[in-house]
């Protein structure tokens, strides 16, 4: 059994590749709320979904979030009353809020709902809410505080970030099914996510670290900085803002103390020696996961 | 200016019809909210959005509730998922509970929502909740305690009830804006709606029933029951059911003290007498409302 550390997109498809190498069901995917926000009173978990969407075979490659063969009648006539509609939800996707959303006021947690729509899809992986209490990201920024969506969506991350607080995340309990996922996986995973505002997120939680220290060696990351830059994201921007190299040598750094392997992509591979210095053994190979076949290549250095 | 003590449909067909006698501006719709209901975390006001959509010549004719035009893609989903969608949301409604509902996440009242969506509408009639407080029409029914929508959705009333509380309303403030326009109106009509639960949750309410009967004089009901039945849902089941007569008498008898006058359809005319004989005035004319002509005499009948 393995498990994987996981925020939106690039999770999605490393666990994607990940299924096909493995039994789905051996497969956790331990997963980021700190984006999670209730707009229109409705229960939103943006990774979550991401990564049940896309293990469905549902997810919209168009467009790179949300569901396939989507339609926008709801956004359309909220635009026409002058609503909120900055948070673009589709029709399909509106169906998910609602039923998540309904679930919880009947006393359903994230764990539960999650499972629950993970059946309803065909989705054998365990996909996991880190935690089911309330966390938020939220950064403090040149233009003042601003919650993870206001960030992230309506200024495009396009603000020099300060720093940013785990709000809840001290006091916030790990589920049971993430403990036992993680205490009974022979490899932890993380995902090449961004560090700071999907994997992190989880870091923070309760014992999850400790877990990560305690088994280093059986901890693996992949990095999702390639030559300097993220692939979808401000994770390079951040880096940066934050004091960290924005390299996969930054990404490293970030993980020290927590990883015994990490995987580079090939265009930095003279990084190696600096991250090997570190006492991390490195794994090169072609990160990107553009087509099914590179995937799959990641899907099994990650493996191996 | 006139008040309308309203629920939903028949009380939006004699709006509709009043605003076609008089400036809509002069018109104030006192609208019951004991219906309102919380779904899938959105707050939902079917009395009053049933009264916007109507007046807005937006409402749907066919299905008798609900937008014209309207698309059912996010229940066809929700439905799949195995989602609660026993209460039929179409797409460009929800766009409607949307709106209402992040609107009072940000501290907005149902009245400054219900003004809102009004302007977005061309509405001019003032459609104003009686209470921006949480009430609830509860049932007690042979089947147990029934909340409103359980009660009319989910057991198409066909129950038997044997009492109904109005909870919250002997704490729920009036608005302000409903004691001006009570107090403001030299005629106060009660609309053709269900007297035990679409009037009766505004008459509960603080101050209003002292309004009405101060005001007897210049208070007008409609009868929602002709020749021993309701035209539209449970009336004159409820009627019975709480030990009413289930005719216009039995809603003449239900509003006693309340009332100056009482508009009773045509075929019940034999009961002229008896309702005379209570000391209220009775006009006698078509209440139905199935066409326009039919709509405009009854709101000629009610103005003079």
């Amino acid at each position: 059994m393995i498990s994987v550390l996981s925020g939106g997109v690039g999770a999605a498809r490393l666990l994607r590749a990940l299924s096909g190498e493995i039994a789905p069901g051996e497969i956790n995917a331990i997963v980021n709320v700190g984006d999670d926000l209730v707009l229109h009173g409705l229960t939103i978990c943006p990774d979550l979904d991401t990564i049940t969407y896309t293990l469905a075979g549902l997810n919209n490659e168009v467009l790179g979030w949300g569901l396939n063969g989507e339609s926008w009648r709801v956004m359309e006539e909220l635009e026409a009353l002058g609503g909120a509609s900055w948070f673009r939800l589709g029709d399909r996707d509106l169906a998910t809020h609602l039923y998540r959303s309904q679930r919880i006021i009947e006393g359903a947690t994230k764990t539960d709902v999650t499972r629950e729509l993970c059946e309803r899809h065909g989705v054998g992986v365990r996909v996991l809410p880190a935690t089911n209490d309330e966390i938020a990201t939220v950064f403090k920024t040149e233009v003042g505080r601003l919650s993870f969506q206001d960030y992230f969506v309506r200024h495009h991350y396009d603000v020099k970030v300060e720093s940013i607080t785990i709000q809840g995340a001290a006091t916030a309990s790990v589920t049971k099914e993430t403990l036992d996922a993680l205490r009974n996986s022979a490899r932890i995973v993380i995902a090449p996510s961004n560090p700071l505002i999907s994997i992190d997120p989880i870091l923070q939680l309760g014992e999850i670290k400790d877990i990560l220290m305690e088994r280093r060696e059986d901890v693996i990351a992949v990095s999702p900085i390639i030559n300097g830059a993220a692939l979808k994201g401000p994770a390079d921007r951040l880096m940066r803002d934050l004091g960290y190299d924005a390299t996969c040598v930054g990404v490293a750094d970030f993980y020290e103390g927590l990883i015994g392997s990490f995987v580079i992509d090939e265009r930095d591979a003279s990084s190696a020696s600096a991250i090997s210095s570190r006492g991390i053994d490195v794994h090169v190979t072609t990160t990107i996961m553009q087509d099914p076949l590179d995937a799959k290549r990641l899907a099994q250095a990650v493996l191996t």
